[in-house]
């Protein structure tokens, strides 16, 4: 399996990024039921090549430019056989307490290799991290925990009020730039949401913000929390921690960062600039699975409200009670599953074989590219640049009515040598396509694809 | 690593199973801060040595009795690294075809080697599978949809309703021998919940569960679901699918069945007869990271309403639409997150590599054990069993009060090399002591085990 994967990844450019499979294709490869009897190794991988890798889109391929890239690396993999290899589920610190306290070490790194306030290392007062699945179930945990805390406040006062009442009056805000996920996250925890106005760089208009809930609140509202875009998925916008920060503490409502791809630009110092006024953030979550070379799935959580979280939901049947309980962290509670894989391994792993200088580097390739990419676009008459090129996300569009723009990407789409996503900017009505760098790619690679483009856009036009 | 893996497991024997260490361990230990530049691969496997081993709780020791098992399997493994060798993220069917698929097919295969409905296949008008994180996910989702379609239908004739105040009158209803995070599911869904009585067997009583039903309806509630316990955490107690769900259907209440544990059971033909009845429930979760040799996390949910799971809560921001969208499933619509990883794959491994015969005989050989140690207890004059052990849990106690049985798991306690979990009956305030027996333990393991809290209780009387 080793030599598979090594001989995989080394041959992925054989491949188009992109497979040409029909929905249904598999069960026409594979049995219709279990084997009764085994099946050895090589007959399973044997139909591996037959019939799972067929259907493979190749996240790793240097020209696949969609979403945003998901890590891959050598010593991610390393922690994840290892963490299968001792099988242990880390439901609580007694079920193996080096899984409750690698993770909080390696979060307690990554505060200070990102320069995060300390209101979120574990040794503070009241603030710690926990690794998800992903930004979006931050997002629905940081969100129950506040609407339970908020619902708990009001009862005390008006304990006749039923809690869904009582959320029906709750409020999230956030702009457009926001990840479905987030609208998706207020859906699944009853929550009302609004939209506020973004300024010309796609980042949130706070004094729309400050209107909005200075309205609601006179109308009897409950404001409960606002939620920043920190590198957009649409755009790769960035709110800004600061202003957003600030009004959030003015206006009390709490305040969430979710920094799913953008978070790791900040283990590298030229970056920093976009933490102002992280210490007015109440909880930040970034995607290490993004850019940090650890496989998916795992997404960082930090929040200044440790005990909240951890109490809000917490369960402790007996068969979990252990005696040391008072003087260890129960992560769990903070999860939707009780259960919990050892996810600290492949981190772990993979700060250490890479070290943070090499990781600061991978960081910049990938931006360095986006850079040249915007360069390309910036120098042609046909093409134009939709966002400020901040990162590792380059949006850009045919000049002219969306039209054309939609037929590049159904030429592109029939090549399965390229793959890049489209998004939209509603409030002017523009239709673009995406181009999100990865450290798979070279400068060549990325020239090769702008050539690409440009050829198919000649064509067109 | 693969070394490192099989020379753990060969000789996971000369381990305690539980560690030593106090909280707080394992910062002494390593590093404060990421390091600078790269350690190497053995400097980082040096640290395991002196820093994680330690800290990890043997789950695949012998004597791992505790809670209920985890499964480790060298197929389970492989299937896992070759998830990380693609290191794809599902998010959607383009996102790699073979994610999606190979998904569906093998949950498919298990609807069949279980004997599940056909109403769960895929190519069911409106059923299907979906692979999560966990039991508490599915038991999370279930109700989520349920309460969802219900507001909007109430919505539909009462518009001005709020969502919240609507929740506040819906009811779920499960008994004591439900599982914590059902419990939590109910609070995180902001949804009321009753506890049903049980009979002698702690099954649901199903007069009581009518009753409570009937006067819900009566003053206004809105009962929404029932969730059954198939192998409950506490006593590995069955609800019996055909009276609760033939119940249910008779209030008109969904039926959802936590078979975390329990399911597993049904890949032998001989436990089929506690199926019966499993056309009426809704939906069924069960967990192959239990007992069917598929490492954590991987756990099942069935539904017979596949459309309104995929709809209720279904985004597709542009990014994410592909051309083939109205042929495919999304599953990532049916869960928490966007991301998806390839679990598929190690249940693939798993079904191929041991084929169905060997399965069975797996689970057969973890029920047997309990059995040899139930023969053990009651041969004993001491030793009393509380459950009836029909799979592969074993409660007992010793006769006569509470406190003994207490005192017994103390001193079991302070001997690390064996691990069980304590339990109790509230409604006859009985403590007891769990044995959960896996499929790494031998005969010999168990009646040395055995012998070894018979000697304890002895020395204790």
């Amino acid at each position: 399996m080793v030599d598979y994967i090594a001989d995989y990844i080394s041959n992925i450019r054989q491949n188009d990024v992109l497979p040409s499979v029909e929905p249904g294709y598999l069960q026409k490869l594979l049995p219709d039921s279990a084997p009764t009897d085994s099946v050895s190794f090589q007959q399973t991988m044997d139909q591996v090549e037959k019939a799972i890798l067929p259907g493979i889109t190749h996240w790793h391929h240097p020209n696949f430019y969609a979403f945003y890239p998901t890590a891959f690396s050598f010593p991610s993999i390393l922690g994840s056989m290892l963490s299968d290899g001792f099988g242990i589920n880390g439901l609580s610190w007694q079920s193996s307490p080096a899984c409750t306290e690698l993770e909080v070490l390696v979060l307690d790194w990554m505060v200070k290799a990102m320069e995060m306030p300390e209101k979120f290392l574990s040794s503070s007062e009241n603030g710690g991290g926990i690794i998800l699945s992903s930004a979006s179930e931050a997002s629905v945990m940081v969100l129950l925990v506040e609407r339970n805390i908020a619902i708990n406040k009001i009862q005390q006062e008006q304990p006749h009020l039923g809690s869904g009442a009582i959320v029906d009056k709750m409020v999230v805000y956030f702009s457009k730039q926001a990840h479905s996920s987030v609208e998706r996250a207020c859906k699944l925890s009853l929550l009302n949401y609004k939209f506020v106005a973004t300024n010309d760089d796609e980042a949130m208009d706070v004094e729309d913000l400050s209107r909005i809930v200075a309205e609601d609140r006179k109308e009897g509202l409950i404001p409960l929390m606002v939620i920043l875009a920190f590198g957009s998925t649409s755009l790769c916008a960035f709110d800004s921690l600061y202003e957003v920060g600030k009004t959030c503490l003015s206006l009390d409502v709490k305040c969430h960062v979710d920094a799913a791809y953008g978070g790791a630009s900040l283990i590298c110092p030229e970056y920093r600039y976009l933490l102002k006024g992280v210490e007015y953030v109440n909880s930040f979550c970034f995607n290490p699975h993004k850019l940090l070379k650890t496989h998916f799935d795992c997404s960082v959580l930090w929040t200044d409200n440790r005990i909240a979280a951890s109490k809000t939901f917490s369960e402790c049947p007996l068969y979990l009670a252990h005696d040391l309980e008072s003087k260890t962290s129960e992560l769990r509670n903070w999860q939707i599953s009780l259960g919990r894989r050892f996810r600290a391994l492949k981190l772990w792993f993979v700060l250490n074989m890479f070290g943070m200088k090499n990781l600061q580097e991978s960081i910049r390739k990938h931006a360095n590219l986006a850079k040249l990419f915007e360069v390309k676009l910036n120098q042609s008459e046909i093409f134009e640049v939709v966002n400020n090129v901040q990162f590792g996300l380059v949006c850009f569009r045919l000049k002219g009515n969306n039209e054309k723009t939609r037929q590049l990407l159904d030429i592109l789409k029939q090549d399965h040598s390229i793959f890049l996503s489209p998004s939209i900017l509603e409030k002017r009505d523009l239709f673009f396509l995406r181009l999100a760098c990865s450290a798979h790619s070279t400068e060549e690679d990325v020239v090769k694809t702008y050539n690409k483009i440009y050829a198919a856009a000649e064509k067109l036009l």
